[in-house]
C-alpha cells in the first residue's frame, strides 16, 4: 500500500506492507491525517521512531468487532497493556510499555490502511465531518489543560504561541475564561484566532508583567518558557504544552523564587473534543492552511514546517 | 562596625555604618549566622546585590518595641510593603517590591548589627540553643515542601542533594513519609543522615526508575533536575527547592511526555521550624561542619563552597 514512512528521512512508499491487525485490534481504512508539530519532530529524530509517520486521522473500520464495520471512527494515539502500574492507577496514557500511533514504536496513519487497538477507537458523529475529525486527537490534548488546571471566568490566562496548539488551546480555554490572551509571531494567525474573538497580541509588542494566574506554553522553544515565567504571576502556573529540548543558558531560578508551578500536558480526552466539534462549541475552520493527497506526502511536510501555514491535511481516500 | 561586605567581591570592612532602623524596624545585634548557598550565589552576581552579606541569623534586640528589648530572635528574610496584590492575598513572601535580607536591596546580617522589620521578628524559645536557631530559617525553607505537596507515610519520596539544604529536607520529609531517601555524591554527608535513620544511596549507584511519586531536588544543578526527571513517576512531581541557571543542553521533554508538575520552593513557615528544633524533632546537630569569628569572615565562605563541608556558622557576638 501507499504509505509516508521515516527511515531516517522521510520517504513515500508505493509497497509497503499491508497492516496485520493483532487480537483486539482493527483494521481502518484512513479517510483523512493531519500532519502535528510531532511528526516535525521525528524527522529530526524524536523517539528514533521509524515507520509510517503520523497520528491525527479519520478512518473507516474494515476489520474488527462486527459492532465496528463500516463506522467512521477516530482514534486515541497511545496503545496500552492494561496490566502495568499506570494501567491499573487510570494512567494508561502513561503505560510503561506503550506503543504510540505513528511516534512510538508502532506504524502510523500516514498510508492507506492502519491497524488500531479496537478500546482506542471512538465514533466521529454525523455532524462532525472529516476536517473537524482530524482535529480530535489535538483539541483533546488543548482540552488536557483544563482537566489539569483550574480556570473559572475570572482567571487571567496567557497562550504563548499562535501554532496550530496554541490555536486549539486558546480556543478551549475561551470556553472557561472570559478574556484569554493568545500571543504569537505571525499575523495571519493571529487573526485567525480573533476571528473566534480570542484577544491577541503580537509577541513583539506584548509586555510580561507577572500579573496572568496561568500561562499555556504551546510554542515549543526555550524563549516562549522564558516568556511564560515572566508573565506568570508568582505562585501562577505555568502549562507546558509542547515538547522542546533547550540549548544553551535557560535559566530556571523564576520558578524557585516565584514558586510557580509547571504542569506538563500531553494527550487529553477524545470524548470532550468530539462533543465540542459536535455541538459547534469549537470552531477550527479557520486553522486548514492547506490540503495534499498522501501522494504529495513530502511536500504536505514541507508545507507544515512553513510557520505561515497552520493545520496542513492529506486526503488519503 | 564590623561588616562582610559584597561591593563587587568580598571585603571585611571595620568601618561599615551603623544600621539606622526605620519606622517599624527593630535593631538587632547579631549573636551567630549561618552561610547559605544563596550567599555563594551572592558572589557570583546573583541578584546584583551589594551590602552585608547574610541572611540566616539569631541575634538579641538593643532596640525596637518595648515588648521585643533583650529577646532573643530570629528573623524571615522578606521585607514587604503590606500593600501590593501579592501581600493582600496573603502572598505576601512575593511582594512586589520586597527587599531581602543580604540578599536584595538591603544589608544582611554578617555584621555586628542589622535593622530589622519588627513584624518579621520571631523570639527563639529557651529551648533552642543559637546554633539551632541560626538553622530555623533554612529549615523553614524545607518546611516548605510540605506546604506545597501532599505526602503521606505510603508515598515514595527521593531528596536529590545531600547539601544543607537536601539534609534538611530530608529530615523534614522522614516527620511525614516513612522512608525517604535521600541521594547524593558525598559519604560523609550521606552518613551524618544515615545516622538520623535517613536512608541513603550514593549518585553514583542509584538507578533512576521512574517509580517516586514526589522527588526534591535540592542540589542547585542541572544535572539534579535531570536525574529528579528520571527518577519521579509519570504525573508525580518534582520540587524545585534551589536556583540555578542550566547552561548547555537541558531536555525538558520529559515534563511534558510524563505530565509532570514541577513546583517551586523558596521560603517557609517560621514556626513549623522553630516548633520542630524546640521539641527535637529535628536534630541538627551533625550538620555544623565548623565555626568561624565574623573577623574570619573570607575564610569561613570558602569553608562554605569546600563541598566536603556541610554547614559553616559565623560566630559574631
Amino acid at each position: 500500500m501507499l504509505a509516508l514512512v521515516f527511515d531516517g528521512k522521510a520517504t513515500l512508499r508505493d509497497d509497503w506492507p499491508e497492516p496485520s491487525p493483532k487480537s483486539g485490534e482493527a483494521l481502518v481504512a484512513v479517510r483523512m491525517a493531519g500532519i502535528c508539530r510531532t511528526d516535525l519532530e521525528v524527522l529530526k529524530g524524536y523517539m528514533h521512531f521509524r515507520g509510517v509517520m503520523g497520528h491525527e486521522f479519520v478512518g473507516t473500520v474494515l476489520d474488527g468487532p462486527r459492532r465496528w464495520i463500516d463506522k467512521r471512527v477516530v482514534a486515541e494515539i497511545n496503545c496500552v497493556c492494561g496490566k502495568c502500574d499506570m494501567c491499573s492507577s487510570g494512567l494508561a496514557n502513561h503505560c510503561r510499555s506503550r506503543t504510540v500511533l505513528g511516534i512510538d514504536g508502532r506504524d502510523g496513519v500516514f498510508a492507506e490502511r492502519v491497524a488500531v487497538p479496537v478500546r482506542n477507537l471512538h465514533e466521529a458523529p454525523a455532524g462532525v465531518d472529516d476536517v473537524s475529525a482530524v482535529f480530535v486527537e489535538p483539541l483533546a490534548a488543548a482540552f488536557q489543560v483544563v482537566r489539569q488546571v483550574r480556570l473559572d471566568r475570572g482567571s487571567k490566562v496567557v497562550v504563548i504561541g499562535d501554532g496550530r496548539l496554541g490555536q486549539l488551546v486558546a480556543r478551549v480555554v475561551k470556553l472557561f475564561v472570559a478574556r484569554p490572551l493568545l500571543v504569537g509571531r505571525h499575523e495571519a494567525k493571529l487573526e485567525a484566532a480573533e476571528k473566534q474573538g480570542i484577544e491577541t497580541a503580537p509577541a513583539e509588542k506584548f509586555v510580561a508583567e507577572a500579573r496572568a494566574d496561568v500561562v499555556i506554553d504551546a510554542s515549543g522553544t526555550a524563549s516562549g518558557l522564558d516568556l511564560a515565567m515572566r508573565t506568570v504571576r508568582p505562585r501562577g502556573t505555568i502549562v507546558l504544552k509542547s515538547t522542546f529540548a533547550a540549548a544553551g543558558e535557560l535559566n530556571l531560578a523564576p520558578i524557585v523564587i516565584n514558586e510557580i508551578n509547571v504542569v506538563g500536558s500531553r494527550c487529553g480526552p477524545f470524548a470532550d473534543a468530539i462533543k465540542a466539534l459536535a455541538s459547534g462549541q469549537v470552531d477550527i475552520s479557520a486553522l486548514v492552511s492547506r490540503r495534499f493527497a498522501l501522494r504529495d506526502g513530502l511536500a504536505a511536510l514541507e508545507a507544515a514546517a512553513d510557520p505561515e501555514n497552520i493545520k496542513i491535511l492529506l486526503d488519503v481516500k
